[in-house]
């Protein structure tokens, strides 16, 4: 089938054009349909694209000089929009220029620009920041929100659930996901007012006899659990989502490096290390944030995809890979129609539940 | 010196009371003075005592047919204070039977229980649940709130501040503890009104020319760089407190896990493995957490220690230890003392930040 191209901020990213434009061609020659608007300096990216035989007939080239730097205020990158490579990259999605947008640059100013260009879909509050995290089965569990907005109540939560789902539905291929609220504990009584009303909310929403939500709502999940493979999506506020994501890969790299500590102990575990090697680089594979790359912006009218600042190309080709399977399965449409069958009725706020959505990001106003 | 006895709660603990007395009994072992008040049934303490000489003469039984059960809700569990070995253990404390008290039973119990017997001490509006943690550096991290409180001020997080760099000194020996918020990012704008708030408190009270806090603090920290041993306590509310520490568990267990997936994939492996047991063996050491066993209640008139439901002997005795060196070094008149320094003044809220604490345990009130 023929996908829309998809437009890359070739200047985001630790490493830069390079990376961003092999990463693009890696992707392209598992797939072969996939083409690309490559957005920022054309010198720089047709030495890149020498590289790659095909990658140009397949790409088009829209110059820029400027780039937004990695500690810039969103309140102040989203005055560039106009002029800087992440600026025209999202901008290429608004005008139809491109089907979805990728970018390795700064995560605020992406999600300020995104919020401003594409606007949140009908029936999204708040859009969501969703990544997909390693588990103990073949599959990844998706996360929601990860820092888009610091506070969510009880609606918020239930939209980040509907939109989890439908990226769980195209990245894992499950019919009904299993879905479950982040909490300090399983019991209904736990948490704050805010998590209690959107469970009850998902709860009706998911055992309706017809009708109904696409996913199996299974209450609350605590944090120690994220990464066992039983949930395939847990929805949380941006906040905890944050706090949950950053702890869980900080936890990862201090196991590992006391495990590299440990093996360096002695003559011994040296040769241990050396023999076992095959274990252990399965391990790293399996740890490799550039297998899981790829966070997507949910509940835009659009698609944009965050690539991790520090991806290898390998990274960025599985961040391109996975925002060509959103265009490819209609993620915004699905949503929709998840929203559609949901009703306002079912998102009624009760009063109850905390403040509404505060954005983290508050150039995003 | 005379240090006054540990009321121990025999009957908590996933092992029951064989456990709980060994582990008195190896605390023992190490520091001569210690004398307890074993509370539960005197049958059973009596047949655990044969197996450790000494402690017989050490001990003083107090009966009880009683026990919380580990799914009990703090508002039931708070009903039966007189008639259960935990709530006689807390008693004790109350009475001046004891100095401190030891329960490796239900926590939600235990702080219900403790908070209504004990009271929170002057100077502290909610008292806290504070945990150690371990680092690549070869001290312990202090983090609290852990699920005291769902919610906290910024006055609440001053004060727990100030309560864990108290407890910091005591276990870990720095004179000025690195104390840090726990926040989404470390710029000065992220997170919540409370959290900058707090940290605006606590810059101007650890900063004073003469007087102030005695702590650095130093920031904000985000939940990757908990382990890392750079900042002695991470103080945080309790909902994202209990996120980040769960997440930090699962996540260790999530990469060990792995790791023996990966070391019994083939025979290779499974040599390699056994070449560097050493090394595994180091790793395993290092994240067990029978060696950072003993969960305190900051901020309550007398001290409380938790012990991991699921601790071995040795954890057990981690958590004794923990408790006499509380006692010894006086940690609640060292509050009083940090808390006087502070003066009401540095604690006024500004009105701007959140709702005061809500209590995560709505049997504490």
């Amino acid at each position: 089938m023929d996908l829309p191209r998809i437009a890359v901020d070739a200047m985001g990213g630790d490493d830069g054009v390079r990376v961003m434009v092999e990463g693009a061609a890696l992707a392209r020659r598992r797939h072969e349909g996939f083409k690309f608007l490559l957005v920022g300096d054309q010198k720089r990216i047709e030495s890149a694209l020498e590289s790659h035989p095909g990658m140009r007939e397949a790409s088009e080239i829209l110059h820029c000089d400027d780039v937004i730097a990695g500690d810039e205020q969103p309140s102040k990158a989203i005055r560039r929009a106009k002029t800087t490579s992440m600026g025209l990259t999202v901008n290429a999605v608004k005008e139809g220029a491109a089907g979805a947008a990728v970018s390795a640059g700064n995560t605020g100013a992406l999600m300020a620009m995104s919020k401003l260009a594409l606007r949140t879909m009908p029936g999204i509050d708040r859009p969501a920041l969703a990544a997909l995290m390693p588990t103990l089965e073949p599959h990844d569990v998706v996360m929601l929100d990860l820092g888009a907005n610091t506070e969510a109540n009880a609606r918020n939560l239930v939209q980040f659930a509907v939109m989890g789902a439908a990226y769980s539905r195209i990245v894992n291929g499950f019919e009904r996901p299993t879905v479950r609220l982040l909490n300090i504990g399983t019991e209904q009584i736990k948490g704050t007012d805010a998590l209690r009303d959107a469970a009850a909310m998902l709860q009706a929403a998911s055992s309706k006899e017809e009708g109904g939500l696409a996913l199996d709502f299974a209450g609350f999940v605590e944090s120690d659990k994220i990464n066992r493979g039983e949930t395939h999506v847990v929805v949380t506020d941006g906040f905890s989502g944050n706090i949950a994501l950053k702890a869980i890969e900080g936890s990862a790299r201090f196991v590992t490096d006391l495990l590299k500590q440990a093996f360096t102990s002695s003559i011994r575990s040296k040769i241990g290390f050396l023999v076992s090697r095959p274990a252990t680089e399965l391990l790293r594979h399996h740890l490799d944030p550039n297998n899981h790359n790829g966070a997507v912006f949910l509940g835009l009218n659009g698609v944009v995809v965050k690539s991790h600042g520090s991806a290898t190309a390998a990274g960025v080709a599985n961040a391109v890979a996975v925002t060509a399977s959103l265009l490819k399965n209609k993620l915004t449409e699905r949503i929709a129609n998840d929203l559609a069958e949901l009703g306002e009725g079912a998102l009624r706020d009760n009063g109850k539940s905390a403040p509404a959505a505060t954005p983290s990001c508050e150039a995003a106003e």
